[in-house]
This record gives C-alpha cells, structure tokens and sequence, in this order.
C-alpha cells in the first residue's frame, strides 16, 4: 500500500485467499482503507467483505467510509446470507438507503432474507443454490450446473423442484459424475430428501447436519417450497457460537470471546454481573447476619463456611452443566424431566454422603470434636443432595418455560446453593446448639 | 425384524440414512444384534458403524459379537480414519488379530494410521483421497475422478503430486467442471494450497479449517508428502468435543456429554473433583481457624465472608474463561503475556473500586458501622484486583509451559481466589481490629 502502485497492490493482495485479505483489511489505518476501497472492485472488495469477523461493529463504520453507490454494489455481489449479516448490524434507515440504490434483483432477495428472526434457519440460508426440474438428462443437468457454478455458494448438491417450486428429490454432484450422461434425473435422484423449516431453531439445524454430516440442507417453507439452502461452513460457525455462549454464560460473562480494547472495555463487559451477584452475595451476608447469636457463642462455625458453601456451588455447577449439555444436544426430550431429576437427586446422595463421611472424620481428627465434626457432616450430605437438585432442576424447568437454561450461569446457581447450604448449615448448628458448647 | 423377512428388512433398513441405520442399531438387543450382522453384508454394516456415536465403550461389544471374519472385513471397508477410531478402543492384541485376517492393503492403510498421536491431524485424517499429476487434462482428470469416486471419501477437492509424490497444487471440482475438457492441469490448479502437517494439533486444524471455510484440508509430511486429508465433517466432530471439552472443565466434571447410566456413573464422574475440593476447602477453613481469636471478638466478621470469597471466586472464574477461549482461538500468541495480565490487572482494579465502593455504602447503610463498612470495601477492591490477575495468569502460565490451560477449571480457581480473599480479608480484620471493637 505504501508504495502507492495499484497494480502491485492488486496483483499481491488478490493473490491471498479472501480470508487472510479479511485479516489484512481489518488492520488497516483509515486513510490506507480509503485506499483499498479505491484499488479494489465492490466484487473484489465483497469477498473480502464476506471474510470479515465482525467483533466490534466495524461494519458500520467501514460501510460509512465507501461512497454509498460502491458499498451498495458491494453488498450486491456478496453472497445473500453474508449480506443480511451485515445490513442487520445497521439501522433500519441505512438499509432502506442501500436497497433503494441496489439493483432490484438483489435488494428483492436481501429484502427477503432480512424477515427471518435471528437465530432461524431462515436467518442463515442463502438463496444461491442450484435447482432443476425433474424431467432432464444428467448431461443438461450439468450443463445448467456449469452455468450457474460462479454464483452458487455450493455445487455439490443440485435440488430437484417440480413445477410448483416444490422440493421433491435432491442428487449430489458425484451421483451426476459417476452416472452416464443420458439418464434421467428421476432415475438417479434421491426422494428421501431431508430439510429443515425456514424457522427451525439454527441449534437443530446444526445438530442434523452434523449428525448426517451433509455439507448442504434444503430449506423450506409449510407448504415444502424451496426457499434456500444452508451450507456446512455456516453451521460451523454456528457450533462455534453456541458453544461460546453456553461457555461465556457459565462463567457469567457477557461476550467471552469479543476481542476487547483494553481493561475499561473488559469492565463494562464483566460488571453487570458482577453487580448482581453482589447484591444476591450481600442477601446471603444478611442471611448470616440472622444468626449472630448463634456465631456469637460457637464462633469455630464460621470456619467451615467457605467450605460448606464452596461444595454447594461446586456440585451445583456440575448438575447444571450436565443437564444445560444435555439440553442442547438435545436430549432433554428424550426423557422425562422428572426421572432426570430423580438420577440428579441420587447422584447427589451418593456424592453427599461420601463427601459428608469425609467431612466429619477430617473435622473429629482436626478439632476434637465429634460433634462438631457430624454437624458439619450432615450439612455436606444434605447440602451436596440440595444443591445437585437445584443446579439441575433450575435449567431444566428454564428449559419447559421456553427460557434459555444457559441463562441460570454458573455463578447463579452457585450464589442460590450458598443460599441454602448456609441455611441447612446454621439452621442445624442452631437447633443443636447445646452439644456444641 | 421381528418378521424375520429378511428381504423385507434390507429393503426398509437400506433406506434409511446410516445415521438412521446407527441410532436403529444402537437401541436394539443383543439377539436382534445377532440378525441383523446376518442379514447385512460387512459393507453394509461398515457404514451403519461409521454412523454410531460410541459412548459406553460399545464397539467392542458389537465387534466380539461379530465372526471374526465378517467384524475385519467391516472394518476393511470402512473408511480408515473411522475403522481407526474403532481401533482405538480396543486392545492391541485384539487390533492385531483383525488386522491380520483383513486383506493386506486395508491392514496396511490402517496400520498407518494407528501410528499418529490422539488429537493431532494424523489422528483425524484419512487416506482415501483423490490425487493426480500435473501433466494431465481436464478430461483425463475427470475419468479419474469417476472412477475413484464411489471410494474417495470427498471428490470435491482433488490434489496435484509431483514425481516424489510432494503436494504441488489443489483443484477443485468446481473448477473442473466450468473449464474446458482438453485444459491442462497445470494452468487450472491453485499452487497456493493450503496444508497442515500431519503432527498438527486438530484444534489448530479445526480453525484453519473454520476461519478459510474448507470442505477439505490435506495433511502432509515434513518434507511436503501428501498423506491424507480431514473432512470438514470430521473438523465439526473436532469442533464440537473441544468446545465441550473445555466446558466440562469449567464446571468441573470429568465428561459433561457422555450419557450416563444413572447416579452411580454419573457420581462417579463427579465425585473425584469433589474429592479434590473438599480438601482445598479444608485448607480454606483451617486458614480461617487461625482467625478464631479475631473471629471470637467480632462475630460480625463471618458474616461476610461468603460475599468476599464468593466475589473473588466469580470474578476469577471470568478472567479464566476469557483468557482459556483466547488461548483456545489463538489470539494468545498474538499479544505478549505480560501485556493481557497488565490489561486484567486494570480490569480487576476498575471492577474492584465500583464494587468496593457499593459495597462500602451497603455495610455502613445496614450496620451503621463505617469501619466496618470500609473493611469490607477495601477487602472487596484487594480481593476483585488480585483475584482477576490470578483468574488471567494461571492458565496463561500453564500454556507457557504446554499444560492444557482448561485443566485450571473453575472451581480450582475459585478455590484459590477463596484462599487469597480470606487472607486478605482477616489479615486486614486483625490488623485494625482496634476500631472494629
């Protein structure tokens, strides 16, 4: 770039898979951006597009700096689905602006793409596929497949509609290879085609595909027309995403993977949370501060009280991971809530148990005192069986109300299982107060 | 099957999908097992078993419920790199009987592939690939391609060799379709191929993979061999177990996926981690014990100890998880260590103020003690700042030194930051103990 000479810059730059072009781009000062923009096609310049890892609504910005004619060509020649994921990071007004000086083919297949809600099929299908009708030869079908192979986003699966744009067959592009180029599509094409609904949730549609391990699936609507296909490459992303999410929640962050600038940015990210669980924290304290007598008289209590609590949220945790797992890959269906919750319960009396039997000899060789030593025993055993409850059951009731369980983070249910574990602890320490002095 | 048609069974069965295939298998008993090895050819079983998802070690069941001769040929015409993950399960001695009743080519190939380590490319890969020489049409190369199709595991990608057998090019399908039949190879393929080396870690795989949007990567030797190549679908298996993976440990428990048997299987996946924990925290609590005298004097003081520790273990688990992806999407290389503990010093710091600063207000609002109040304040700020660095540092630590960074999973470091915010805690408590009383 700092040479200044374009056809250097082309021939260098063009040369770069689109990805690592992406990579470039994105390092860029703003004045040398103006230069790539001017350098480069909207063509040129949309696969580059396509390749850009959005993290911290640059989109925006970089639309801004394009004269609004190249950048609505841009978003023109980019694939659908890569186009809408960009217009859905602007407002409603820019889009509007764009559309207008668009070509009309291309706005009316973005128009329609940007209806689906997020998270949808509908929301990550494109429209560049491959159909045909029923009544061909292999040998045309290859010839529309020859024609329509640059704009495609994949050539690997051709889809068979009938006259009413309905999906009825699907043949792969080594079923077309390995045939003679006289036979009819009919003859060769598979029936059993499997699809998803333009509004599955994009979870489901990335289980199926990765479960069949198709690099493509047909998209449809109720009545079975062909709206779009999605592709493996977004459904990697997808995994991905997911994952990340349930991961991020876990830790109770909000974006655990957003490249952040720097420890203000990191803050603002982490604080809300942290706020919360200081507020459900300084509940647990006024719990406590309930039995000041209590401690007054037995203060050797407030020794196992990290360690009581700690337990509660450690066996919490691992419940609700579990069945927050088990919720996505989707599994919950298949059994029913309450047996679930019956293993969650016996897993945390086998756990509690052993971990109370533990507890109490530790605290009798440790102080002396078998009674103390019980009394912290119990609270183990009742605790860990309380808390595995509660860490599973939360998600999964989440789950039948139609709410992401992920959203009960770790740091949730271990603040509610500090709750209980300190109630079940002083509650007893209380009631048998007269062996304890 | 319980028409014991046979014909009638194979036209059903054969229908289906092999994933359909494997879930059917996979719920059956043992005698119904029996009939179906009978009823289909070792070909046909070889892709119901590609298709089962092996999670309670059942592949060795099958297999010895197998001839022995029909289980090798199986595993002959399976694909190699999942007639290896079948491998794997089992013995040495029993891989060694069926590799030698299976033809020699198939033993051969297989053998190769057992030879590379767990979660690197060569694991992952598989040999059955299409490659041609430079010096060929278009034309010629599809021939070749037709009649290796029904074999090779992609067709979408084929790779170009020199006399030495060295990866010089790549050609798509694609591009072999849309040009003209007597090109020659030579001028069509892409010299810029994209490879990995066969000891590569996959998850290093698995991003190259994501990032470029591959359908296929080929996996060469040091001195540029072409020995294989990964499928996008096995790089979304990839995907998918280190995502969970690293979410397992987080939550602190051994397998978070696999499907458990009922609480015995599913305590006995969790009970070690607990184990572990417990005596962590029982040094937390012995650590407390030498407070007793403080303790004694100011009961109030347990009250909140809960709030500190439960604080810096939230805040500590954040720092982790964001430092565990960054290593994980390899964004760790890119910036020095020093330079990310710096930020999450920062980030502690600023977090610690706004939450020392509520909860300062809080205390003194509900006990009417400013001291103590500032106490509490300025253990939260202590706790928040050092709690985060030790959250960052750990794992950024252990990756240095090559230790799988999510191995610091949650709860240990909750433990730790429980450990650290007590001592800073008390040991200011006893420090100015005198305005407290």
């Amino acid at each position: 770039l700092s040479s200044q000479n374009i056809d250097e810059f082309r021939d260098v730059f063009l040369e770069q898979h689109p990805y690592d072009q992406a990579k470039f781009f994105v390092k860029l000062e703003e004045q040398d951006r103006f230069t790539v923009y001017h350098y480069l096609s909207p063509g040129e310049m949309a696969s580059v597009f396509e390749n850009i890892e959005d993290e911290n609504d640059q989109y925006e910005v970089y639309l801004s700096e394009m004269e609004p004619t190249f950048a609505a060509q841009m978003l023109a020649q980019m694939y659908a689905d890569d186009a809408v994921d960009v217009l859905n990071e602007l407002d409603k007004d820019q889009v509007a602006s764009y559309l207008t000086i668009m070509d009309d083919e291309a706005a009316e297949e973005i128009r329609e793409l940007l209806h689906y809600d997020e998270y949808t099929a509908g929301s990550i299908m494109t429209t560049e596929f491959i159909s045909i009708h029923a009544n061909q030869t292999v040998h045309s079908a290859m010839q529309i497949l020859k024609n329509e192979a640059p704009n495609a986003e994949t050539i690997y699966y051709i889809y068979v509609i009938d006259e009413d744009k309905k999906l009825v067959g699907v043949i792969s592009l080594r079923d077309l290879i390995i045939n003679e180029p006289d036979t009819m599509i009919t003859e060769v094409m598979n029936e059993r085609v499997y699809s998803v609904s333009v509004a599955e949730d994009q979870e489901e549609v990335a289980r199926q595909m990765k479960d069949y391990n198709f690099l493509a699936l047909p998209v449809i609507d109720f009545r079975g027309h062909l709206l779009g296909i999605i592709t493996v490459d977004d459904i990697v992303d997808v995994i991905d995403e997911e994952a990340s999410d349930d991961y991020s929640k876990l830790a109770a962050i909000s974006d655990v993977d957003s490249n952040d600038g720097g420890p203000f940015s990191a803050a603002k990210k982490r604080l809300p949370w942290l706020i919360i669980l200081l507020f459900l924290g300084m509940f647990t304290a006024s719990l406590i501060g309930r039995f000041e007598e209590t401690l007054d008289k037995v203060a050797i209590l407030a020794v196992f009280i990290p360690l009581i609590a700690g337990m509660a949220g450690n066996t919490g945790t691992q419940a609700l991971a579990v069945a927050v797992r088990r919720i996505a890959v989707g599994n919950a269906e298949e059994h029913s809530t309450f047996r679930m919750i019956l293993t969650e319960a016996g897993t945390g009396l086998i756990t509690g148990t052993i971990c109370g039997i533990l507890v109490t000899l530790v605290v009798f060789v440790w102080q002396g005192d078998i009674f103390l030593g019980i009394l912290v025993g119990i609270s183990i055993l009742a605790t860990l069986t309380v808390a595995t409850i509660a860490g599973a059951f939360i998600p999964l009731v989440m789950h039948r109300l139609k709410v992401d369980p992920a959203v009960a983070s770790g740091p949730f249910i271990t603040t509610i299982n500090d709750i209980i574990s300190i109630l079940i602890y002083f509650g007893m320490a209380t009631l048998f107060m007269q062996y304890l002095i």
